[in-house]
């Protein structure tokens, strides 16, 4: 098995997904805790993506637990072709919520002033939960593109 | 040459490439017309990516041009590979200033009376503008993977 970051059934593949679960679950905790975030579709959105992430994520954390456990390589092109389809999808799927989440408090913070005249509204933990998002979508940009190359050069 | 669809320097790869342009022209045209766009920071968001998928699938499309008409093969790896990350970085803006778009819209329209109380605001032409950013991102898809499967396989 090639020693790359991130590569399926190694330490830092299994490190990858387990940040990215958390990230995405840190996201969804600081969505859900905080107070209005039903006013805008896109912060559901926002819960339903991130757990998608999550889902996806520590499922593939336990596949990666098992290999290393068995010593089992987990190079095989059907596994991989389908860990890079499952990988696009959430991470569109991330992206999109994240960039919807983020016009939305844009608009609560910078273009009006609803964040100042309605202080019901959580903006920070709105703001800290899209941060947190961003990043479950960057280190799934990350593990995506480790396998995609694990499997071009596999073909 | 394999005769993939979108492949560049092939009929169906400059067409992609004019669709795309047109696309995100129309996308521009239909959120400019539009009154109000400049109350959310996220319209001039998706001008500016629009702009920039504007400019990069009208570059594609002259060079499309030019290898149809000096029968000229363009499957160079170095090429290739900085069509695959200008295609990348392209589609991620795209799909994060549709998206950003997107969230503002649908809190103006469903969450919120915003478009009804405030008639003043185009709240078609920004959803129309939205629709073809989208379809701009598609087609950009689209493009991205027939050059990463021709560069696949050419390494």
């Amino acid at each position: 098995m090639k020693p790359w970051f991130g590569t399926p059934g190694m330490t830092s593949g299994l490190l990858l997904r387990i940040l990215q679960c958390l990230s995405a679950a840190a996201s969804i905790a600081a969505m859900a805790s905080s107070t209005g975030f039903a006013t805008a579709t896109s912060f559901c959105f926002l819960i339903s993506a991130m757990g998608l992430q999550v889902l996806w994520s520590f499922g593939l954390a336990c596949l990666d637990i098992h290999a290393l456990r068995v010593k089992k390589d987990l190079q095989s092109q059907i596994l991989l072709s389908l860990v890079v389809i499952g990988d696009w999808v959430t991470a569109i799927l991330a992206l999109a919520a994240a960039s919807s989440s983020a016009g939305v408090v844009v608009l609560f913070v910078r273009d009006s002033d609803i964040c100042k005249l309605e202080p019901t509204l959580s903006c920070h933990l709105f703001q800290i939960s899209i941060a947190f998002a961003f990043f479950a979508w960057f280190l799934l940009v990350i593990s995506s593109h480790t396998v995609l190359w694990l499997l071009a050069s596999l073909s």
